[in-house]
């Protein structure tokens, strides 16, 4: 199916024209020397902490930037290509709480975070497990992210994404993807920095170590913003879309300059503001537009998008979260976006994560590639023999092809309900957030840890604890 | 935006051309006297009851249907063009039960129906009132359209569907728009019959007489089945395509004969069926599928086309129908849809209604709405100096632009509840059903009738009193 489109070609133009007009005459902030220092070296002129990038400049950086790359997992048979054939999905990142199946907010624990990846884990439309699934509120936060990379490499053999947050964090990722990999490791890509932009046109610190960190490791950079029209950005998505794409431009520039031919990912998720409250609003329709524009950017500059996903700003995984999520995923997937984050799992805004809805939104990520499957039409589907047969006022149920492919051609749904109306009466009408719970217990209870060499699990295990004493 | 496509431009002819042999050679049966004479008249062979139509009778009669026609409402401002700039949004059909916000199964009654109306006239995505939005169950099944009829005249002056299901149902139909639009009714299209063929392959003598009856009346036929794969219909969608499109083909061609330039709206609410159940599924991506190829077969033939809608198989308006229901209705209107029935208010694979789901489907048309407003990109919405002037580090909110925009930029939800996650805790987590209670009871209570002539309302009353005698 080919990508939908909401700009024209000319309008595609003009935004690039707009941002390489801001990159050459406004400027992005990179405030680390190290950072300055690369620009510099590559003839790129910086005043104080501002670096002004040339379109020249820009389409150079850009020609080393693979289009298609692999992330790699310690299980061979669960590496994902990134560009290639379909979208590959990864859950939820960054919530500091957890909404239960009654609605109450909670703050997750290191336990949850283990069962999350467990989930993450077996999950079957989540093809990588993550990272910062939620924020465990229960350990320092120094060293938090040991307790979350920990599990990812523990209770699954999916890839994952790496911590970006500060230095150690970065330290802490690389250091345990060599103890994880070995030798093997040389110069494959194994994890992902997700790196935010500081809205609008700068970056912080940490951000700017974990960009030069992640390419001189070879590992993959989610470029990603989160512009807010009316806020941070323009209230017009024209201005938010020129100028997120000048900053993430920017970023993606420091990376090839770093080192040509780091994998990196282009995306946003970026969106306008409540103008009655200010909050964000990740639910709308304006997402969704940004969204679908966004892919065909990415696609102009020939890399691999990413969009984002199940998203909805209902604080419960209710008719709200529901339709948000599947407006935003669907778009994301019809726009042709190569890697969806926050797949699956987010509630409120982004500050919330919810074990129902990450079950319901895998089910939302199978039924998009259900609906992208291609419809067969040759002359066994298109079936004339069967309706010459059957004619008029006949049947198809005993027919030969119904039977062979009764269990096969459908789709069916793991979490949803399609209990008729008196038997769901008469069952005492429960919601499907119940028949949720059900399904990630019954997951989670039947996760087994993916064989590890014994020594590498010793090993991690041994880090974790000194690096977190 | 260009209408998103599933099949190539070989796959259409593959099924036209499927279509065309079974058009030929299997046939379709119309039993009816008056629809068999008709067919003879032109040339068309049958046998029995069964007729055998050529490609080229059956171009002849595509040749005479209107692509875009005006249906007309008794308030000319809100006349709706179908086959023109957008969709035309209709609620639910034919729904035998109501579900109340408890999740309990109800009779609807007359009074429901009422209040149905109005809401329909007051809820602004819903451009048609409907017509047999529910089955009131307290009045005998003979006469029930003249109840149904009779609120969508004089509650709503938005345009209406029509009664088909009977003789009398027609007749009456016809009666009453000349009553209610007197000598201005003219040739013009005021009121629509929704046709269904009997898959496979037949039409039943009810529905004969429709086609023919509102053709001769030079009213709006919609075309439509709803096919079940696996049951009614091949297992393999490209053979389901193949034989609706058939059977409705068929149809049109008989309204054609009958009235040359008969408004003709070409559509399907095809799925598949549950194979662990042998119940319909309509919240399937299955048929999601159905539908966008459906969309393109009818641009195909050059003629309006018509897509469903807000479906799913929950029995209550959580998650699940959320989801759902987004799905069926982004996918239709992405698909290029000229008219959507069942744009709201369907719960239970058709078997009931929800004044709950009404309103919260009828938000889900303004946000598809809104995602395929265009997004402008011109020099004042890319806010170049806007963006150069605030810089990096800097804001938006203060901005002219916000300011003068800051109401109007933004598409914003009249059920879905963007309060932040504290909020909504402290508030004791409302469901946003309780909310779609609120907002359907307000706009109930403050609905008045629109204005309509003395006379006309009282012959209107007049002859809804003496035929239900």
């Amino acid at each position: 199916m080919k990508p939908q489109e909401i700009l024209s070609q000319g309008d595609m133009e003009r935004i690039h024209r707009t941002s390489v007009r801001i990159l050459e005459n406004v400027g992005v902030e990179f405030p680390a020397d190290s950072a300055l220092a690369a620009f510099r070296q590559h003839d790129v002129r910086t005043a104080g902490s501002r670096v002004y990038i040339t379109e020249d400049q820009l389409w150079d950086a850009l020609a080393s930037a693979p289009d298609q790359f692999t992330l790699h997992a310690r299980n061979a048979d669960r590496s994902v290509t990134i560009g290639g054939d379909g979208p590959v999905f990864a859950p939820g990142y960054g919530a500091p709480f957890l909404i239960d199946a009654d609605g109450e907010k909670q703050v997750p624990t290191v336990e949850d975070y283990h069962d999350l990846v467990r989930l993450a884990h077996q999950l079957p439309n989540q093809d990588v497990s993550g990272h910062l699934l939620v924020e465990p509120g229960d350990v320092a936060a120094e060293t938090a992210h040991l307790h979350m990379l920990y599990p990812h490499m523990i209770h699954s053999d999916k890839p994952f994404l790496g911590s970006v947050d500060s230095e150690l964090g970065v330290r802490h990722t690389m250091e345990m993807i060599h103890i994880l990999f070995g030798d093997a490791l040389g110069d494959r890509a194994v994890t992902m920095g997700v790196i935010s932009s500081l809205t609008p046109l700068s970056y912080s610190p940490p951000m700017v170590n974990a960009i030069m960190r992640y390419a001189q490791e070879h590992q993959v950079l989610l470029m990603a913003n989160l512009a807010m029209a009316g806020s941070t950005a323009p209230i017009t998505l024209a201005g938010l879309l020129a100028m997120q794409n000048t900053e993430m431009l920017a970023g993606i520039v420091l990376s090839q300059l770093v080192s040509p031919g780091t994998p990196v990912i282009y995306g946003t998720t970026s969106t306008n503001i409540d103008m009655r409250s200010g909050a964000l609003a990740i639910g709308s329709p304006e997402l969704a537009q940004v969204v679908a524009a966004h892919q065909q950017l990415v696609r102009f500059y020939g890399l691999p998008s990413r969009g984002s996903g199940a998203l909805t700003d209902a604080n419960y995984p209710n008719a709200q979260a529901g339709l948000e999520s599947m407006m935003g995923m669907l778009t994301v997937i019809n726009s042709g976006a190569d890697f969806v984050l926050h797949a699956a799992g987010i509630l409120s805004s982004y500050l919330a994560f919810s074990y129902e809805k990450f079950v319901l939104d895998d089910e939302i990520c199978g039924r998009v590639r259900r609906f992208h499957r291609p419809l067969v039409v040759d002359d066994e589907t298109l079936a004339y023999d069967a309706i010459a047969r059957v004619g008029p006022g006949g049947n198809f149920l005993m027919e030969d092809a119904t039977l062979e492919r009764c269990r096969t051609e459908f789709w069916e749904p793991p979490v949803s309900d399609r209990t008729a109306l008196d038997g769901w009466q008469q069952a005492g009408r429960p919601d499907v957030v119940t028949r949720a719970t059900k399904r990630w217990q019954r997951l989670v209870a039947a996760h087994e840890d993916p064989p590890l060499d014994g020594i590498i699990a010793r090993q991690l295990k041994t880090f974790v604890e000194e690096e977190t004493r």
